[in-house]
């Protein structure tokens, strides 16, 4: 037996509450991260804990801040995250977005001065849980240059995507949008591995299999020219468009040095029975087509799979990592 | 000195309404396809038009359809494009969605029962030239498996996207989830050339460099299978939510074969000063950013550079295409 999910989650807690963090605060930043833990994503996982209390501890992350709601439209939520943790302004946004939908086809939270989001796909899926079509954009700390460029303006931008379905657990899509995590490039210059072709380029704009280039360089967007329109996309709309700072403004969410990182998020939330008596019975049926042919598979699968493991068998959390929280 | 662009859109309205297009119609469709054809994007410009004739002799498209506008919630619009041409319903999506998007922060237009929406990035531009930021979802014909299958489930369903900016026309982002267009397999076949590797798939869902065993197989999405979870993003969304056909039940919008298309697209338009007082400017800065740098340039300048080449010199139309257009 692994760790148990709540086990994990009151340890991350404490930790974060004995450097400062407000109790609510705490609460909520351990549970996305034990989420994203249990679902495979451990990138945004119990892994963030010791750079989270460092930047507490620093005052880069704002411990006692508490996200604060306005409605300037009433389909538009702003959610000043205060240059606190990003996690409970989402859930602010979250809990405040289904009725908003519901009432207005559609609506929005735009999330400014805020930090990390984390594994985004799990505040959509929230969302689509409760009914509703879901996007999330959110920046994050310069890594990608504009197309034929060589200074990073654009982060990886994770863009997810949720949507209900019939009797199954909502189809959710979260994807950042260089073609791999910068995690992976740090695993091979640590391992002394090349890197393949198609992931990075080095301070020169020039396509590079060097790690060690890569990390002096930029990521590489998916679909070349195409993924850095998109990236540009996602910084206009959770940065530009709603008072965050630009990737290229932002601190790094990694370590403690520099102010905070400011970076943005926009949550879109649609109500699909304004349009639709049977959006949800359609749903199903686009999930069946895919599910139908051998192979394929519908995005989001593998997380489910990961959480059933977890709930079941509890978190493989390294021991190392585990005593590295508890000593925080 | 080309063909004068009033005199191209005189010229195809024309030759829609002798085949039966309602004249305002006529005048949308025209509108378009010109516009297309100036910024450079043939493929949805004059080339269409004697398939889009041959599907209204046939009644594929019913050229006596008027859009009709619904507004289910008050963010929400539904527009029912009656089986015509899209370009009717989305010139009324942008004509209501200001006022809509201004008063709520954020509005949305689903267009059902449509057809091919053509370059997706003018109606995007429309907008933002209002002062909105505003994105397009169009689904379109199976052209794409699932991540892991073989059958086409999705199209290559296009995304625009549109942002303002302070003295300066709009950024538009316009592009299609499917590596290539399908167009350049078919020129590769006409020409007896290869196509380069990552373009496609057999219809075994090999990947394949021949265009014959590609054009009956499926198109290769942008960054494997995140390419594919945008375009399942785009089916539900365009299609799924607001009761138009999914790709794999629509036909093809190259030919008169069938029935309608009956496809689906969704625009969301957002007001940038819901949440910010600074929002515009900082737009510009973004720009600035990305155009600083020698060598990049932000997505949709060539559009431009297409277009005021176009609107001082006339447009260069194949003499073959011009007298085709003249005899329908």
């Amino acid at each position: 037996m692994g760790l148990p999910l709540s086990d994990a989650r009151a340890l991350a807690a404490a930790a974060l509450r004995r450097n400062g963090a407000d109790p609510a605060a705490a609460q909520s930043v351990a549970r996305a991260l034990v989420q994203a833990e249990a679902d495979g994503f451990k990138g945004h996982g119990l892994s963030r804990l010791p750079s989270y209390v460092a930047q507490l501890r620093t005052g880069k992350v704002r411990g006692d801040a508490v996200p604060q709601a306005s409605l300037p439209r009433p389909g538009a939520l702003l959610v000043d995250a205060g240059l606190g943790f990003a996690f409970p302004a989402l859930d602010l946004a979250v809990e405040r977005l289904p009725a908003l939908a519901r009432r207005q086809g559609i609506a929005c939270a735009g999330i400014a001065r805020s930090h990390h989001c984390g594994a985004a796909g799990y505040f959509v899926e929230t969302l689509a849980q409760a009914g509703l079509v879901a996007m999330l954009f959110a920046n994050t700390p310069a890594a990608m240059a504009p197309w034929g460029g060589r200074r990073a303006v654009f982060g990886t931008n994770p863009i997810a995507f949720a949507c209900p379905r019939p009797d199954a657990p909502p189809m959710v899509v979260d994807l950042a949008l260089s073609t791999v995590a910068r995690g992976n490039i740090a695993n091979a210059a640590k391992k002394g591995e090349k890197i393949p072709p198609g992931w990075a380029f080095d301070a020169e704009g020039r396509p590079t299999t060097d790690p060690a280039m890569a990390l002096g360089g930029t990521m590489a967007p998916l679909g070349d020219a195409k993924g850095i329109a998109l990236a540009l996309m996602v910084e206009l709309l959770a940065a530009g468009m709603i008072g965050a700072n630009y990737a290229a403004e932002a601190s790094s969410f990694l370590d403690d040095r520099g102010g905070p990182p400011g970076t943005g998020q926009l949550l879109i939330a649609l109500d699909p029975s304004a349009f639709s008596e049977n959006a949800l019975a359609r749903f199903g049926q686009l999930a069946a087509m895919v599910e139908d042919q051998d192979g394929a598979r519908l995005p989001g699968s593998r997380r489910l799979a990961a959480r059933a493991a977890a709930n079941r068998d509890g978190l493989k959390v390294d021991e190392a990592l585990l005593r590295d929280i508890a000593a925080l």
